[in-house]
């Protein structure tokens, strides 16, 4: 089932177009994690945090992603890390037009098996 | 700035297909929010949790609709509400497939100008 991973963790920058450019090379290499589908990459620098919502394709691979993100994190000293995993209500998501194009026809196909 | 909402709350259901059957007027009813582009609804059975990440046009609308959601959910008599307003990083985002045509469309109108 498409499973939503949200993250957000103490962050003292950079932050805008200087994260865009630091961390190019982390994004690409997100893009290999198993079961991932998009990141939407948080960030607030008044609140000094960072973050992320994450769609994979399971919530196996939603929890394995956040336990090696959290570990990745704190060897980079970041102290508070928030992490929760959704199930998504894929009826009202539709009624209010989200982007889950992927993650409809994942449950579409699972209903036909 | 397009400006992401995320909200979770302790929730002790209904959830899955009987929440979808319950909520289709309140859903219905949140696309007449004004700013709002879409709302991911979010569910953990397990962890008791109810929630959404929410897109919106600008972190004014953002913060309005929180305070007023906030309010209504506290009226419900749900006690821990947590919230938290993003910016969006476009460029890492973008890397990363998120599906975000309205919020990338907004800021390059507003970069022409």
């Amino acid at each position: 089932m498409t499973t939503l991973l949200q993250v957000d963790f103490d962050f003292t920058g950079p932050f805008g177009k200087e994260m865009s450019t630091m961390l190019i090379g982390l994004a690409e290499s997100i893009n290999n994690e198993p079961g991932l589908i998009w990141k939407i990459w948080t960030e607030n620098p008044k609140e000094q945090l960072g973050g992320g919502v994450y769609l994979f394709e399971s919530e196996a691979y939603a929890q394995a992603y956040l336990t090696m993100h959290a570990a990745r994190l704190k060897e980079m000293g970041v102290k508070e890390i928030r992490g929760n995993i959704f199930e998504i209500n894929l009826p009202l998501s539709t009624i209010n037009n989200a982007p889950l194009d992927n993650a409809a026809r994942n449950e579409v196909i699972k209903d036909e098996q």
